[in-house]
């Protein structure tokens, strides 16, 4: 039985919390949040400690494991703080807005031998699972393309996008791990462009996209494109393409039902997306979760390493150069 | 070259006529039509003669085969002076619709060796084709049960209604002889259900249905439904399934394009269904006729025979009579 | 908060003890189940009581309401004892297999004033749920037909098809229930057929049927058609078809995944279904019971009444009658 | 009536003959083609004048359009007797392979007021041409980003690869054209990206790639991914997404049939896709040489112009150096 503290009790960490609860090999221990009345909540709820002080949390001996879900500007002191006592930890990515920080980060923990798993949640998603495995079967030969489209269902308010550390860095990155880790390889080389289509004065006020297409290479040529957006009337658009030698696969958007309707306007007509990523990748939270626990129980290695992260936010990094210079960034 | 006259210059002749002008083993030497103004701008647009005596078009030397599109109390006689004469018939359904004169006919026609084809053309589109084929193939293994959807765009006006001998003779039998031919074997009891769900009191004043559900078994077990509707709002409905020990087939309906929309209301929406018959089986009456000519050419059996015509005219008066009493038709 | 004993820990019964348990307004109290293994390893797995006499469940203070997921055999009597001391229940489809029995019990019970809900749990599958409503808020106009394909992944053992009380009355029920509810009106007529397609020798053993199709048509002329088989080597087929004046609702079936797999072989192929009832209506068990706690806790009818029960047998009783006579069956 | 020459015998001179035809205000006069035996087949079939001389066919004075399908390096020469001559013409792409030669070429017919189509047959798919007309009619709102996937069947054999252009001036000129034709505004940056996975070696000889990616960008920012590959297992794959403010259109491949197979393996199996271009697109070759001959009955402006030819050549001459330089090229 694997004792986890959740600290943050926002909108990934409620999720969190809920399925640490659910885990038969866990026990949610605490939930720490500043904000005492969000703590109490989630913590009450699930028959587990409120705290406010997520130092304290971390540091309670029946807590074997932590799940990061506060705001990023913290990832780092916290993730040390629990890999110094040799505890585990799952957070939230990215480890940090500056790859330099999260790159000493990294080191350390690798010097230390610590158990850190970064939340690139959507490798635990069924299909994107099922997707990577018919690949490694060799289902479709060898990867020729990934096609990568993800788009946000409505653009994020304005002191969410301030602190964003912008479009690249914090919505492209989930497609960048995804697009590496399909693709199978390094990418070698990347090329980026954005553009302001949504809300053009906010975008400019704090130099960002709302709209972005992405291009990667590896070593052996293997090409992946990104398609963002901030902003899509039909929902949280999240489709993938894997072209091969042999074959291709394709996944699906979901939906709250399978209804499909027919009318004098229009046929085979189906609802529009679920709305955003906590409906669409709830499946993906939980057994991401699960498969963190499973690690520590079963002592093997965690899934998603911090080196991971580090790698995604240099291809975001990467994306934010190509856009300023025009030029393909080489890796 | 066969020679072929088309006789009728209405929807139905005007297609074939200009199918047969297409086909490079044929040659359209004559339209005959009473009504000579269409007889004449027809012909006229394909280089063909313009005839208003259909007995006279039969007659003429150089034409070896007749294409009947008539009204259907015209269709014995002009097909049985053809059949006297040696020459081939192509002739749309029904034979008749009284089902005596029906049998009459196809027994002259048998012992005069005729060479006469039922113009079912649904056994020709594209899709119902390979569905057979592969049903032939093996590849559901033992078919169980086959479902066909059939219904049309709009009621059809009451000058048509009253002369069309009934929902079961006029739109069911298409379905009772594709049934038939997906099943692979005769049915041997037939029920049939009909609703007033359209215009009622026009349907009462007809003594007809506008809404009608059919099962039909043969002597193994193989089951059969048709559902029909004189009006569907999304376009002319035509599908079908058939289920088999191994597997299933269905089929789709088509759409003038394969665009999809996406919007804030709905996604995925495709676009209303192809009108109507004239539409949806274009693709089909020419590959009817292309197989009339090639048969005629290579000197082999016609694909559908006037007893197919027969057979399913007799499944047609059963539903009539299992409607009335409440019974299961055997045949 | 609702104390709720569990009656039977067979493969219901252990879906309804965790829907039970995860239910926020729900105590698990105890799991009874005469097999005193089963019973402990559910009730310890979900900290319960484990009982072998069902009765005793029922009996026990802190129980206010029963789940009744053991043999179709034992229903009433159960159902009863708890109805009498005023206590609600949930129980598993049907009633009995006897029509007779199963309308004395709903008589009682309504007599008494009973709180009985009958499983029917595709009334709450999500789909299934916004068909209905969709429906009622007028989307389709008014219904005309209604077409539902019902098939099994693969035949029951013999032991199970023995004492099942036959298709109609174990199978079809599910599928009359939802025809019913679909339509919004009784039936008046309805007319079955059967086949022996699937294991000829062990259902002529039985006077069973493993292929069945059932037409049921209401007092207005609404109609639907039912089609069932045994066994479909594709999975679990559940499908249902509403068709109205002003449109048309379609429902598909669920997948493991959204993949879709392009090969030289094939195009857009997706996997095989979810296997069976238990993966199939996972939401919709846990849907039912949260509907059954919800209407217990604010005090509202419940959604699915026993006369529910008793109309679905009469249906499938109907459904034997008219297999065997060849007519449409009057109700 | 229009007296049209076509110019070229091959697979695609085939096609505009045969088009010619069928045209009712167009007449086949002569086909020519420097192989007399391909000449004679193909306006023997046709019933035109068959011709080894292509400038002979110009001249006549029957001829008043020309449609060129002779090899690339004698485009601007057939094209510039013609317009000389007062002919109109339709001329397959690209008008050269190089660039400063086609723009003489177009600057002279611009002096000349030329009338001059180019073969851009995908602005005439049905599908394409819907979209582009819901574009217009402002359904999606402001286009935000074009996605369009574009896969031949199998590599083309040596003797084609090396005469190309190179797959940005052979094969992406098409998608080049139609991005430019859906982005609604010309787009002033452009990056590729080239790689080698299907036949490397061969590439490598000619210095080409069988593989690419190409983003081009709009003044306003509008976005457009392009990817191509020369082998694809499961057919021509041709499909687009216009993503807008308001909604996204997709569109889909077109395969043989709609049947979709379902098996112990798969469900919802479809068709591999229709082989190549002249199958794909049969119907756009169609509604395209029906365009050309309705502007001139109606002498209305030819509704793809050299300069579009132009235009899309130099996005792909872009796309060439963008490959060689690792940099965004501006246009």
């Amino acid at each position: 039985m694997v004792g986890i503290a959740v600290l943050g009790a926002g909108r990934i960490g409620k999720i969190h919390a809920a399925n640490v609860a659910a885990n038969p090999n866990a026990r949610l221990i605490a939930v720490a949040d500043p904000y005492a009345s969000a703590a109490q909540s989630l913590a009450g709820a699930l028959g587990a400690d409120a705290m406010t002080d997520c130092e304290a949390a971390i540091d309670r001996n029946d807590v074997d494991a932590i799940v990061i879900g506060t705001p990023t500007n913290t990832h780092i002191q916290l993730m040390m703080r629990a890999v110094r006592q040799g505890k585990a930890v799952l957070c939230e990515k990215p480890i940090d807005l500056d790859l330099l920080k999260s790159q000493a980060a990294v080191e350390e923990i690798e010097g230390l031998n610590g158990r850190v798993m970064l939340a690139f949640n959507r490798r635990f998603e069924n299909t994107f699972a099922a997707m990577r495995e018919a690949i490694i079967a060799g289902e479709i030969g060898e990867v020729r393309q990934v096609i990568i489209s993800s788009r946000d269902p409505g653009l994020a308010p304005e002191d969410y996008i301030q602190y964003s550390g912008g479009i690249f860095r914090d919505m492209t990155i989930h497609d960048l791990d995804i697009g590496r880790w399909l693709l199978g390889e390094e990418p070698v080389e990347i090329t980026a462009m954005g553009s302001r289509l949504v809300d053009s004065p906010l975008m400019e006020k704090y130099d960002d996209y709302d709209t972005a297409m992405v291009h990667m290479k590896t070593a052996s040529g293997k090409q992946c494109h990104i398609n963002n957006c901030r902003q899509a009337v039909y929902g949280y658009d999240q489709r993938i393409e894997v072209f091969g030698s042999k074959g291709m696969l394709l996944q699906d958007n979901l939906r709250p039902t399978t209804m499909r309707r027919w009318t004098q306007e229009a046929t085979d007509a189906r609802e529009p997306l679920l709305n955003f990523f906590l409906e669409r990748y709830q499946q993906a939270y939980k057994s991401e979760l699960d498969a963190f626990v499973a690690a520590l129980v079963q002592e093997k290695p965690l899934p998603v390493t911090p080196s991971d992260g580090l790698q995604a936010l240099r291809l975001a990094d990467a994306c934010v150069e190509s856009v300023s210079t025009g030029r393909a960034v080489k890796l």
